[in-house]
């Protein structure tokens, strides 16, 4: 299993990158290595400066790197060569199991898109966000950021990938969806909201229990919550935000200890044909070391796979 | 002052409201007067139970209650002698300075267009939430629930009717006005939410700050957060359940002991010809109490005579 690390991605890249990778090493399966892209010479100084000599660490040399504030579609075409340009290539011809990086989430989206391309007959790939449970779990929602504007259908598709991806990769046997709403009944909500449930209802091959409520969020009534990426983004911002904001306050909570984004690190695009992983661009080295953790049970569960067979 | 509460809204009406009510009249100021709305007979044994003989608590014979499942503007028409119904009448006629109720929160909205009607020149009247920040104030949060789909011009005047209310409830003088969404940029968010954007930033009226994210709501970053009724109904839910899903954990913590419903116990009707304020269906008389307080504020205020005027 070889797991592709964008060493140049993230505002406290390469320093936070590579250490977090050094953290994860020790974790990693026996047959796993990390592959970091970027800038050679600066990836072997850090590694120097923790004297690591290990060989579970590849290095493929980028020399470009896009920048946080680069338009996607523009710094993918400009520079080819830079470590999101090379992890992609890479993806695409199999060299590497999966694709994570801390930096510009447009571009690793557009990335994606350009290179291992959307799965046949996905309207449109989406960022899955890992919402802790109070049980101990984690709920995927659907979408977290990738499409503000939603029709009905890429709702009503997000509740199939989405259930696939938790089948696969937390093996669940009919894993619940719920539908993001601001009431039970299904007749509540947006035109779009009211639409996609009667799409998601239909559906005999999802296991739809209807429509959740944000009191919801935490509390294990569902495996799959899908939502639009605009109200999934500002759900998933708000729910990251309890550590920060009860931290300062001496808050000490194993549940809230989990809303850390740390915890996770990073939110894989779903409905794309390979694995990819979005973390924070504030990536921590703890941040990225438990990225890597999550990336190994994609890598196992290669639910891209799963969802390609079952809308062929 | 009179505030008019209905008795008979509720799941545990009337007993918890009539118990609220005995709870609020010690700290009324001292014009103040409570007028409970419903089945005189009920009322008065509650208030028999509790020893109550104070004169600070009149009683307004009301013999129907439109109950929670009822459709709302079918349950008005035929049930004019409910209380809702009553309580609307006099908050029409003036008898009454505020209306307040738990019940069925349509047929409170549909009674407030119908009776004291929406302020000429207002899109679209919504419920403003009353959102704890972690310094100690509230943010006014407009829509949470009224208007699941809004288009951008409503967006627009909820920042000028949320700035007006929460410039005359809290006495702030140039509240800070921010929309919720999905980054800082204005090019960020869904179209609707862009749109909405361009017209608060051209709003000389107000002081439009920007955009805020999911991360923000409890970081006092603005003073009045505009969105649509479908997120912000969605978020206001999510924060109302921090209290409930730690206090079983044992989490003491006095910003996450704000979030508890409870604590502000209603939240108002904005762009109306009136005060009207609606609770919680589970409201416990400490609910109905703490509305009672804000109710109090709300009257003093009087933030719709000065929307009326802004738009006149």
């Amino acid at each position: 299993m070889k797991i592709a690390v964008d060493a140049m991605g993230g505002d406290f890249a390469p320093k936070a990158i590579v250490e977090g990778v050094i953290m994860a090493v020790s974790d990693l399966p026996a047959d796993a290595k990390i592959v970091l892209i970027g800038r050679e010479n600066a990836i072997r100084d850090i590694l120097q400066e923790h004297k690591f000599t290990g060989s579970s660490i590849e290095i493929v040399h980028a020399e470009d790197v896009i920048e946080m504030s680069e338009h996607p579609t523009k710094a993918l075409s400009q520079k080819p060569n830079s470590s999101i340009g090379v992890g992609f290539k890479l993806l695409k011809e199999k060299a590497v199991d999966i694709f994570c990086s801390a930096g510009n989430t447009g571009a690793m989206h557009v990335g994606a898109l350009f290179s291992i391309r959307a799965i046949e007959g996905i309207l449109r790939p989406a960022i899955a966000g890992f919402v802790p449970q109070v049980n101990g779990q984690y709920a995927v929602m659907i979408d977290i950021g990738a499409n503000a504007d939603c029709k009905p259908d890429v709702l009503g598709q997000f509740g199939e990938i989405g259930s696939l991806f938790a089948q696969h990769t937390f093996q669940i046997e009919r894993p619940r969806v719920a539908l993001m709403n601001i009431g039970e009944e299904e007749t509540k909500g947006s035109l779009i909201a009211q639409a996609a449930h009667q799409l998601l209802k239909d559906n005999k091959r999802i296991n739809f229990i209807g429509n959740i409520e944000g009191k919801d969020l935490f509390i294990n009534k569902a495996d799959v919550i899908v939502t639009d990426g605009f109200t999934g983004n500002i759900l998933f911002k708000l729910g990251e935000s309890l550590y920060e904001v009860t931290k300062s306050r001496g808050v000490e909570d194993e549940f809230i200890a989990r809303t850390n984004y740390e915890g996770v690190g990073g939110s894989p695009i779903v409905g794309v044909n390979g694995n990819v992983m979005i973390a924070h661009g504030m990536s921590s080295p703890l941040a990225i070391k438990n990225m890597i953790s999550w990336a190994v049970k994609q890598v196992e569960a290669n639910a891209y796979v799963h969802i390609a067979q079952a809308l062929a």
